[in-house]
């Protein structure tokens, strides 16, 4: 490959964090250029050219430029389908829509109550803001409905689309793990058995430490 | 195509009708079998082996279960590439890669504003519960700042994706047509001049108008 591609946005934020995974997996060279959200970098009309929404990440590749964190890593398993790791969208049609179906999942079901509590958990102390104590109550058992879900779906199989880990697993980490590392509130992965062991094996993978290591050193 | 693919739900939920409406522009055969939402029958233990998390649509093609609306429609454009609207997940890597990029932002974005939206505006009244002004308020306000987003893009672009119609257009589809045909809401988008044009567009289509009858008709 001639030019890295290049990706935009902090690794602290579990969207880029999430895009990170996915090229540290396909083994893609990339360029990170940091974008500073409490300078409100992300609303500059440049930026805006890239995301029109103003967050992050933002994308670009070649010909392509692209927002949103699923369709990145979607395009980046697409795109470079013979580096690092080859089965990570899947190798069939069968096993992708097996993918994509917990990808959704993810991101319909699981983002958005543990998205909540990363913020109210781990962020809100950070920026000095008061934590919502009801919303914390809500997601918290949204939360664990969805993983009593996931706890019965990992006793039948090792990862979420299957035997194989996939871009589905990897969408979770970055909420993850900031709940488990960065809040008392880890155990609501820990305790349960089959999540626990799933936790753990996703977790430890290479691409993730690497992420999890570039978040510490900013 | 000798059996039917199967689809579990009533048409009058919003993420069965998204598949409905790419069944009908793919022109997928079809057998639809109503689950019954107020009778609770989608948290039977047979359900359940489908849909795991006990909401509808559930899906069935040959040698495949599957659940999550968006993740069904990208499988039935891939499975059947040939039939109905051979555009509509693109057919090339750079087009699919815009649609997945807005298919993600319309799950992410415009989604969640939306479907709070509906559920308060159309739904709370039928089943008689309080509305919670409060919550419209802030959706409402929400979902402006996404639609001043898409007024910009639409104003550059026909479609959100590019030039033609798209799954990302379709995927909006349910939620925009409870907001404008069934709450004193819909100016919010008929005021955009250009998602208006755009709403006016997708909404006429064939496949959609058929949609819309089978909601009538129950």
């Amino acid at each position: 490959m001639a030019t890295p591609v290049k990706l935009y946005g902090p690794p602290l934020s579990t969207a880029v964090s999430r895009v990170l995974a996915c090229l540290l997996e396909k083994d893609v060279q990339f360029q990170l250029t940091p974008i500073n959200l409490s300078k409100g970098e992300q609303k500059k009309p440049e930026f805006l050219k890239m995301q029109p929404f103003g967050q992050v990440p933002a994308f670009e590749d070649e010909n392509i430029s692209l927002f949103e964190s699923r369709a990145i890593c979607r395009y980046i398993c697409e795109k470079y389908p013979e580096k690092g790791n080859k089965g990570l969208y899947g190798t069939n049609p069968l096993a992708k829509a097996s993918i994509d179906q917990w990808l959704e999942a993810e991101g319909q079901t699981f983002n958005p109550p543990s998205s909540v509590l990363v913020f109210q958990l781990a962020f809100a102390p950070l920026m000095k803001l008061k934590q919502d104590e009801t919303l914390i109550r809500q997601n918290e058992a949204k939360l664990s409905k969805v993983l009593d879900v996931y706890e019965k779906r990992l006793g039948e199989s090792r990862f979420l689309a299957g035997d194989e880990f996939s871009l589905a697993d990897l969408s979770h980490l970055p909420n993850a793990h900031y709940l488990v590392t960065a809040t008392h509130r880890g155990e609501i992965f820990t305790s349960r058995k089959n999540v626990g062991r799933w936790w753990d094996e996703i977790s430890s993978r290479d691409s993730w430490k690497k992420v999890a290591d570039m978040q510490k050193s900013v």
